[in-house]
């Protein structure tokens, strides 16, 4: 409705993007309820930008926030393209990551957008970087909640979870950073269930993983040093090498 | 909760599924505060039936219905496939399709699962037989609702839509059958203002179509005659030839 700026009324937007290439998952959120409608964008893709600002502009979004989840290893991060496009906009990565970006944050922190925000939860593993972000606890909150995982829980799949992801409630619907199968979209319940990571004792899954084979991932070399600085390396001529980590 | 079982009370469970190959979404939806959770499936696709019978499994849902919004160009039906692993499940598409199947609906026409259902509003256009699954009307039916729309509406794309899908309050959301940019859903507002079908007059719309240059469907000669049978051919050895149209 249009009587909807008090400061505690809320209406979370959220879309589901992919990226095909890469199989990674792209999500926007925003608070349509609030007048400005903030909306942020986890893990945008390089390749994928121009269509994410343009779905953001159709939908009368203001975006304030790029953030990642980690430094991934087999994309470019669209941040550093997003940041040239749409000033103001701030790249949010985590401390432990190592890396270039507008703020650092920490396990704890929280990151609003209008009335609805975003908690930082360490989920270190596949990078000691990692970070979920999820969704505030309240009334005014998304329920269930909603947890962006990035790699550190791909759905039945071998993110190291922790009892960060664990400890939410069953219901919180699990979104990853790519999914390889087809599946969108899993929850905490389902997980604990279901991922070899979780139902299988410690023996059983150390073997499981030794036997994988994963081929090398295909754009490590050069997604991780473009990736440390956000993908900001190709617009000032910085090299990635330059920067301390 | 426990005491769901009166006969006004439901739960939508809710998943959408991506098959790479073809870019085709199919979508599970089961009413899970029916003590039996029953569920069905809009465009299965054959290469993911294993996946999304295993899905169900997990989930611990009774799969009735197996269901198509028209016969598939580009893709080859699980729904026999499924038929023939899951005993009890029926087939469902539109009768003016002209093809095989256990339910032929019409347009009006509702679709029960537990408390939930979907209806059935004819939008020819793409093929004769095309029909779009809305979900229902009602306190106790998603909020807002939720359209299936084949291919007759594609996200900012050009399906040939008429007022059946547009005549839905503006934030329906809009599920389709494939997406090749990444886009998972939209809305009947967002497609109002956006989709080149509906935002551009018929003369200019018809020179872009025109301009297109449409590959071939890549799978249309062997997608076309198999599911005019509902996938049912290569398991009883029948040819699609000796069906009438
Ligand atoms: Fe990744
Ligand atoms: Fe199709």
């Amino acid at each position: 409705g249009s009587y909807t700026t008090s400061s505690e009324s809320s209406k979370l937007l959220f879309r589901q993007l992919f990226e095909k290439e890469s199989s990674t998952y792209t999500y926007l959120l925003a608070d349509v309820a609030h007048p400005e409608k903030p909306a942020l964008l986890v893990d945008p893709v390089d390749k994928t930008v121009e269509r994410d600002l343009s779905l953001i502009k159709e939908l009368g979004l203001k975006l304030i926030y790029a953030m990642n989840t980690h430094v991934h290893a087999d994309h470019v991060t669209g941040t550093g393209l997003i940041k040239s496009r749409v000033p103001g906009v701030k790249s949010i990565i985590s401390k432990s990551s190592n890396s270039k970006a507008d703020l650092l944050v920490e396990h704890g922190d929280k990151i609003y957008f209008g009335n609805l925000f975003l908690e930082v939860r360490a989920t270190p593993g596949h990078t000691l970087g990692c970070v979920t972000y999820v969704t505030g606890d309240g009334s005014n909150q998304p329920q269930p909640r909603m947890a962006f995982t990035g790699d550190a829980l791909l759905i039945r799949g071998c993110g190291r979870t922790d009892f960060q992801i664990l400890s939410l409630p069953k219901d919180t619907f699990l979104y990853p950073a790519h999914d390889y199968k087809g599946f969108t979209v899993s929850t905490v319940g389902e997980e604990m269930l279901y991922n070899p990571r979780l139902s299988k004792d410690e023996e059983t899954f150390k073997h499981i993983m030794e036997n994988l084979n994963l081929p090398y991932p295909k754009m490590i070399d050069v997604a991780v040093p473009a990736n440390m600085v956000c993908g900001l390396q190709d617009l000032t001529g910085k090299s990635a090498e330059t920067m301390s980590s």
